[in-house]
């Protein structure tokens, strides 16, 4: 019986007000001892996880270090292996492009080529506004290819997204990527039978996309990867009986909680304009997904005080969303980001849950080792869901 | 999904070496308060463990006494439940015989029977060197029946195994041995449709041996078991991309290692001779597989001292392996075997990893109970190989 299954015979609808406050990519390693989440000064998350339970968890398995997507997935209670979702998707979402049933989108870069070499796959990082002068002529040369309607929209620096549009289109086809540079290009190939005739489109696109642009000296090429329909997901609200409102600054972000079916709302750059976004819509939700996204930037970046620093402006807010009187509060990351490797990683995740049904008293602090040693163990992050909903009042029994 | 499918999709084939060092049956119960582990002079482990992670593993499921395959598999990334090897594949292996695709292999006992009873299973336990004479006569007497080669190889005391070679034959049959004394012989039966012929074979056999013998008081009787194929098992190098090697004095250890793909290399009897074969091969594998036995044959005697000592023993070769510069040092084993039992049982297994990307600093000693209270938490033993293999760079991030 699937997982959801269950969740859906047992969820009452009605309850208790939660929020999930996400730092991505919280978790870290030890430096001289201490990680940011240790060296950064937390008294309101360290006061409250003498009041909360603590635990750890892992993200999709031990040893696998998750994207952004399977890491959030999984917190919002979608196994991350059954529910796999295109790059192309989740850059597209990112970018605030609708997609629909008819609609494949892909990842573009623009490079550049010499004699059929890529010699580099970021065409120098061009400026923002360099890069969406280009999509202008693409967008004013090429919109359609063999029946199939081609759109483009740009993003940062050398990114852009396509968007393919026909009934026929089957996203199984390889990266039209060579992956590394100094290697001649690699075309898009169908890995399914079936998907032939859209790998054609897609080879037939850049061919055209190059005859353009022959003439510029650094954006001359165009690779695309990540070749995705939309996928159908569970809806939140659906599989929850929650009403779920999503605040997160980054599109990325946005777009995996639209996937899922909350409802992503206007927010700032800031996380003190979340919060405000919070406080103006407590009343229209019942589940708020609340996202930090510089604790990870910094991690990707190696900036140990810099990521102590967000940690720290994150622990300032904790006593206004307490103001608010959610039922349950639950801080934690969608996977680690040691400062030390600048990139994502495997490590376990630090998670504390407020409600007033928790074994509190055995901690003191709010960081991974305290974390390690909690009330809740170690667990998969998909797991996240029912204990919330759960501390909510949100779940009935299970059998008789 | 398949995990091996998981793994396969982001397994890079390049990164650090690992050395997985197993010490059967390590993990114990405390006697006057301390386990072998905690009594052993292990200031090597203890050291290693304040700079590496802890945890304990769950070899197959809580309460489950695992076999030394089923131990041996999970901790290569096999499921012990959905990979199960026939104890006469084991059993050959342990003895060394080699196993082909077309050939079957079985367990014997030498048995008593009595106007058609088994009045004793083990023929009153006979020397080896008995049972060895009486293989001898078999051997002389059986080669073939039916088309079918037939094989005999003598073990300890009343045990033996036969190995059947014929291309169709097929191991879903039925043991023959009633498994309990004073009850008629049970005959081997074909558990599919198109085992009859195999089953016929292995019963013709039976009353041949019962001819043979059948003027002997004690040794008149033989019961098979366990029949079974080699195994097709997804290869070592295949799924996680690395050259491994495999140092195990026992033949086993070695089955089981060259059953999953592993390079099985020559080595002496003693954890030094082992030592000096991880030294000179260090350069031709990225995975070690070293093995040391005596842990669990002493814990199995319930001799607790000796467990001890070779426990101290390992502990002095540590640094020797620390100064080859692996890049992801496990010390860990296939299951327990509590001296207080004499057995195998299905106590979580003590586990340590070493890397440069550890949640180091919550230990200062190596023993069960700081493992339970160790960062990794309480995990399967299945998933310590994508553990490994991320400590040494060896995965790509799963999802964008």
């Amino acid at each position: 019986m699937d997982r959801h299954e269950v969740i859906k015979e047992i969820v009452t609808g009605s309850g208790g007000k939660i929020v999930l406050l996400v730092m991505d990519g919280l978790g870290d390693l030890p430096n001289d001892g201490k990680t940011p989440l240790m060296k950064a000064k937390t008294p309101n998350m360290d006061s409250l996880a003498e009041k909360s339970e603590l635990g750890q968890t892992i993200p999709v398995l031990y040893g696998i270090t998750p994207g952004s997507g399977p890491g959030h997935l999984a917190l919002f209670g979608y196994d991350p292996i059954k529910y796999q979702i295109g790059r192309g998707i989740l850059e597209a979402l990112g970018i605030g492009i609708e997609v629909g049933k008819d609609d494949m989108v892909a990842r573009g870069n623009f490079a550049t080529i010499k004699d059929g070499v890529i010699v580099d796959r970021r065409a120098g990082r061009p400026p923002t506004e360099e890069s969406a002068r280009i999509v202008e002529i693409l967008k004013n040369n090429i919109k359609e290819i063999d029946g199939v309607k081609i759109e483009f929209y740009p993003g940062k620096e050398h990114r852009f997204v396509v968007k393919f549009t026909a009934e026929w289109l089957d996203d199984a086809i390889s990266d039209a990527d060579p992956q590394k540079e100094g290697k001649p290009m690699e075309w898009a190939k169908a890995l399914k039978p079936g998907a032939e005739k859209t790998a054609e489109v897609v080879n037939k696109l850049i061919r055209k996309i190059g005859e353009i642009l022959k003439d510029n000296p650094k954006i001359n090429w165009a690779l695309l990867r990540g070749f995705s329909k939309y996928p159908k997901l569970p809806q939140f609200p659906e599989v929850y009986k929650v009403r779920a409102g999503a605040i997160a600054t980054y599109p990325m972000y946005r777009g995996i909680a639209k996937l899922v079916g909350m409802e992503v709302l206007q927010t700032g750059d800031t996380i003190e304009d979340e919060l405000e976004t919070l406080k103006s819509h407590w009343n229209d939700y019942d589940f708020f997904y609340f996202h930090v996204k510089k604790t990870d930037s910094y991690g990707e970046d190696g900036k140990f005080n810099e990521k102590v620093h967000v940690i720290e402006e994150t622990d300032a807010i904790i006593p206004e969303i307490l103001n608010l009187g959610p039922d349950v509060l639950v801080i934690t990351g969608d996977h680690s980001t040691p400062c030390l490797m600048k990139s994502h990683s495997w490590h376990p995740v630090p998670f504390l849950i407020h409600s007033k049904f928790v074994r509190k008293g055995l901690s003191k602090e709010f960081n991974e080792f305290e974390c390690a040693r909690g009330t809740l163990g170690t667990f998969y992050a998909l797991d996240a869901m029912t204990l919330m909903l759960a501390h909510a009042g949100r779940l009935e029994k299970f059998g008789a």
